[in-house]
């Protein structure tokens, strides 16, 4: 691994090396997206070495045959897997009879810029084909954010030679199969295609489902920036629609091809309507022309970073990095449908389905509910009460009922896709994501009226599982959860998750308080409220004996939460005892050792003294980090964030700064060996909180704010906006002082490093 | 069910009542085999409902590509399955035009019979066809012991009206397909095919191995005893392989068809030599003729029933049972060839894939020991001593070194082929069932230069691996072993499965044990025998430390062996409490819920009181028993031989006729619903073991031999031989007494029932 693979730059990210069997890691990398239409940094012209063609549309999948060595009673029939698209991106070029493949030429010079202010990647390449050709190449495009249906790429060719045939054939190529499939099978199968002069349209059907898409594209060309007229010859390979134009260019001409391409889906418009609107978007981008629509989209890119920009001094690395994980956020996704939701790896990768996981509650929600407006952190939880249905029957498939929800751990519609056993029924700390997301929600927005209609519907429901998914153990006098996998996924079938059981008893606890509270603000009894909601007072007064004896494990020789049962037991080496060449363990050791080894894939025990921090005492957390830190690996993109927070808690900036740096580079520098299967997209929300909620200390106690401000060494300053209960308010901090701004809203109270501040616009 | 589906009857399984859409159960009790080629009961005419076609040999196998939903490090890459061959039982009859078809047809009387006293299998209906045609079909046929190669069938058809036209088409079908094929693949396919008058052959090889086979057969006609030349036609089916002959047939005129077929493979031959073998096997049996040859397979029988009968008076429930136990072990397992093992369904379905677990060892070894000559037991030993370096790479893939040596949960040829992660890498206690059958080999056989030469190099190995695979918890101050899963397999990645653990221990005590035995018999000293081994003072000492300081978990309160750290936190609701429709749980239960039930699939504690009974006191046997039983499932069927054994030994002879009858009709009373898959083959070493271990109570220790007889009230009498120590020696136990007789060998002191005896011949 190169230190820094690509240049550091506040705005930018930059390769100017060209390494062909690398660029598939930098399609990752190069993603561009616009939360609904997304696709990989792919080249545009044919590439013959590694590479993984990726274009994807939020919310159009396949359900994917369930593939499993020993089917277990409840496993799912399905995966549900976002579709990789037919791609409209393809453009086939042809100089002098040899077709242009990055791969097979002298490349002289080489410069790939991904523009994150004003959302555009452009690509510059000299080079000498393989018939002596030198040409000069420049691609630059984007994905619209104001029209949410298409991209635009301005292609360029420059000659320095006389009498050049250049045959370019702008078109989409068909033939692009999902590289999850389980079974090899084809997700999309083509109805029919257009391919006339400029235009082509393939429409397509996605296998066993309803949806249908159509992709699209239309160009013009110009030479010398004049405007051409081509003559169209259409493409005789039969998965390439489009129709190919060639052009005879002398000395220093230079061809422009603009093409403005897409996606409409049958989410969004009826059927009937596809070639309407494909009509439209075409003709309306192609009168703005190639720079007006960038503008538009740089606005709008302004807009976004005016609302979420983090700005960091001194320090480019680390700049750089959360500028690149707000982008790759906004990117994947913005809100703007209430429909759709966060995959793992957003568009840049098909590993994880591009469904959704208890990533959107625990990594997501703090970021959009701090940058955006809060429908968009509303409408994700309006997801999962919407599904609270199928919730209730994933927990009947593993025997309870009255009412108790299991939300699925990985899901497009509320219907379980995951196939482990140990981590499809037994993965259950999911649930208690979604009520922190609940709680969270409320403390930022104070939208009660949501809580009263639906979350706590989603509390009871939830309350109900962990009433019902405990034991009481006579041996222990105390309420066991058996049989889980925690947050740390290299422990599996375990009993008593210290996680997962204090989880249940906050959820418990939180659903209990929040029923009061309902009754409180509107003056009912608590009594009348649980009639409404079908609670027995036999049922509360259970959850609280569960509250009040739960087994939480612990240790007192060595004053820490013990992580399960038996983890004591285990052969305790820190992690340096591990010998370098066979990390990440994920990748050498086989699954008992690694089960059977006290490590840690990320934060488990953490991971709740980060959501229930305000139960323990500082010296706890120093106490119970010491202890985890040292055997943690770090192999989910989920760990380094949580950790970088609670190394702030404690006052340990530098080691919160490296933790920093390694979530929120850990793509760009490629921690985890695997950039080449796509970004890790949701983890990116945790960069966010480390600064937001780490450094900045941002705390909200029922009516009141925190902030509790450090600054890394190497950081001259940071600053930040954020919305908390309808206001926008700035914090800036510099290594002497914190300072605080109300944006917009009304006047607010803060606590800023113990001093309480009045803040008036 | 049906309380006794098939006719109770000593020697035969009869059934007389056609029920269409349940034949693909019979399939499976009516199957065949001579421990080279075997197959299921099916009907030889076509039949268009449920069926599995399936014909075997012993060691040809395809290495089917591993299915998983999410591959883990050190997942095998192929799961060696026994194929399905061509067909060469097909014989397509057409009865004036009308395919024969029993599904289609009205059947007036129906009756088959699987003669297991002399081998034989004969089917009898009388049916009216579509066409209102009446006629009588019988079809008896056998599996040869003396000539491996071949079975035979005479087929006879009897007609009741004048100029009826009866074609038939003996044939071998190659539309055979695997049913537990992971990717819909063949396994095998067709090299050609000859077929000629009234013989046919296929030459087939096994697609991605080196195994080539040849199915073949000959056929002649007969009208009314009188042989005759028949017309033949090429099969126009191109699946059919063969020549169909026509025939008009008038009242009470009887058409047989005698046909001879059957399997070369190349593991036996070479391949150019097959057409020879096939034509002497062909010539030979067409020339002896059905009734000498099924003649000489009855005497085969007589002789294997000569040494492995074992007589029930009065209750021919039992008496059946135990006979079709014994028939279906040796149909499925002989020991003449040397590299065959026993296939946990044997011929008789695919589950499982018909290789090596280790029921071999546990299950199976004792039968062949007390039945076989000693070579026959040695020979499946030996195959492990052959497989010692794959096992040793095996425990490579898990970390260890050294020589430690992990044997394979399932396998071929030494390599693993399972791949659930909690099974492969976890379910480890079949390295110590492979100790204990080298212990009992010793023991029967007194085979010393066996375990010098061998046995001791498969203990160090093992040894060496249980070393490795503890660690030592500072909590406990114990030795434990981390992740694995016992016999019982309702519980996964466990910690201190008391069973394992205490295997461990005694893996190293046994084989600190013999090195010390072969050292006095050699008069070398242990240091030599030791430096020999390549073992060092260090090793052994180790070795000492962990037998010393094993964890062991265990109850005082409830004076019970602990089955693994965690168990008695469980809700402990002894079975009645399951809800009749949700047995057998595992058929209706999700994985999570069977595991933190604290139901156990099969003996797991009291597997260990079975193996190690000499351990412990009759006191603590009864304590365990009464507990563990309380909650056993037996959904396994290795699991109700265990318990009669045990309630044997604690006089609670009820129980053990209870658990005796369940273990040894598991099949043929259909308990686990799942007969259509294929019989219960390795477990039915388990009856045998239930009556000579159980009821007679056969122990040896050391140089002693010892019976500690009982007998069932149903009972009148029982009797068997048993080999020991290269006597056989016969015992028959009547409700007052028992008799033991020394039928061959040298004088030998015995005790029964605690009384000493010299038996002389």
């Amino acid at each position: 691994m190169l230190k820094y693979k690509y240049v550091l730059d506040p705005w930018s990210i930059i390769e100017n090396k060209f390494d062909s069997s690398k660029m598939i890691d930098s399609e990752s990398i190069f993603s561009l997206g616009n939360g609904k239409i997304g696709q990989r940094g792919n080249f545009e012209e044919d590439f013959s070495n590694n590479k993984t063609i990726g274009n994807y549309i939020s919310g159009i999948y396949f359900r994917d045959k369930t593939k499993v060595g020993w089917w277990k009673k409840g496993y799912p029939d399905y995966f549900a897997k976002m579709v990789n698209c037919p791609n409209w991106n393809k453009i086939r070029i042809t100089i002098n009879k040899e077709l242009l493949d990055l791969n097979k030429c002298e490349i002289l010079f080489y410069h790939r810029e991904l523009n994150m202010k004003e959302g555009w990647c452009e690509r510059k390449a000299l080079i000498t084909t393989n018939n002596s050709i030198k040409i000069e190449i420049q691609s630059k495009k984007f994905i619209s954010l104001k029209r949410e249906n298409i991209g635009a790429i301005n292609y360029k060719i420059k000659v320095f030679d006389n009498n050049i045939k250049v045959k370019v054939l702008p078109c989409i190529d068909i033939n692009i199969r999902n590289n999850d499939s389980n079974w090899n099978e084809p997700f999309v199968t083509t109805i029919n295609s257009i391919s006339k002069n400029n235009l082509g349209i393939v429409n397509s059907s996605i296998i066993n489902s309803e949806f249908e898409i159509s992709t699209f594209f239309k160009t013009f060309y110009s030479i010398n920036n004049k405007k051409i007229d081509a003559n169209y010859l259409e493409s005789n390979d039969k998965n390439l629609i489009g129709c190919s134009s060639e052009f005879l260019l002398n000395k220093n001409d230079e061809l422009t091809l603009f093409k403005v391409g897409g996606y409409v889906n049958s989410n969004d418009s009826e059927k009937k309507y596809f070639n309407d609107i494909i009509k439209k978007e075409c003709d309306n981008a192609l009168k703005a022309g190639f720079i007006d629509l960038c503008k538009e989209n740089i606005e709008e890119w302004n807009k976004i970073w005016e609302d979420s920009d983090i700005i960091i001094n001194g320090d480019v690395k680390s700049q750089q990095a959360i500028r690149f994980n707000i982008f790759q956020l906004n990117q994947t996704f913005n809100g703007n449908d209430p429909n759709l939701n966060i995959g793992p790896k957003g568009f840049t990768g098909e590993k994880y389905g591009g469904v959704t996981y208890w990533d959107t509650e625990a990594y997501c929600v703090p970021f959009y509910l701090g940058t955006k407006h809060s429908d968009v952190a509303k409408n994700l939880l309006n997801q999962r009460y919407n599904q609270l249905e199928n919730a209730i029957k994933n927990a009947e498939k593993i025997g309870l009922n009255h009412g108790a929800a299991l939300y699925p751990m990985v899901t497009v519609n509320g219907e379980e896709c995951h196939n482990e056993w140990e981590i499809t029924f037994e993965e259950i700390h999911r649930n208690a994501a979604i009520a922190q997301a609940i709680k969270k929600y409320i403390i930022f927005t104070d939208d009660f009226k949501f809580l009263e209609n639906k979350g706590i519907k989603i509390l009871i429901a939830i309350s109900r599982f962990w009433e019902q998914r405990v034991n009481f153990s006579s041996l222990l006098n105390k309420y066991v959860i058996l049989g889980v996998t925690g947050p740390n996924e290299y422990e599996n079938n375990i009993d008593n998750n210290w996680y997962t059981n204090y989880s249940a008893k906050w959820c418990l606890e939180y659903t209990i308080y929040q029923l009061s509270e309902i009754a409180k603000r509107s003056n009912r009894s608590n009594e009348f409220l649980y009639k409404e909601n079908g609670l027995s007072r036999d049922e509360i007064s259970s959850w609280k004996k569960i509250i009040e004896n739960i087994h939480l494990p612990y240790s007192k020789e060595l004053n820490v939460f013990i992580q399960n049962d038996g983890f004591l037991n285990k052969d305790l080496k820190p992690i340096n005892n591990i010998p370098q060449n066979q990390r990440p363990i994920n990748q050498n050791w086989s699954w008992d050792r690694i089960l059977r080894s006290p490590y840690i894939k990320q934060a488990d025990v953490l991971q709740g003294f980060y959501f229930f921090e305000d139960d323990f005492s500082k010296t706890e957390l120093v106490s119970n980090f010491k202890f985890y830190e040292q055997f943690t690996v770090h192999e989910s993109s989920l760990s380094a964030c949580i950790h970088s927070i609670l190394a702030s808690r404690i006052n340990n900036i530098d080691k919160a700064y490296d933790y920093y740096v390694r979530a929120s580079r850990l793509d760009l520098d490629d921690y985890n060996k695997e950039i080449k299967q796509g970004l890790h997209i949701t983890s990116m929300g945790g960069s966010w909180m480390s600064i937001v909620e780490g450094f900045a200390g941002l705390r909200i106690k029922n009516d009141k704010i925190y902030f509790d401000t450090k600054i890394p060494k190497k950081w001259e300053s940071y600053s930040f906006k954020v919305n908390i209960k309808n206001r926008k308010i700035e914090i800036k901090i510099d290594q002497k002082s914190t300072s605080a701004k109300l944006i917009s809203g009304d006047k607010i109270n803060l606590t800023i490093n113990d001093t309480n501040t009045i803040l008036n616009k």
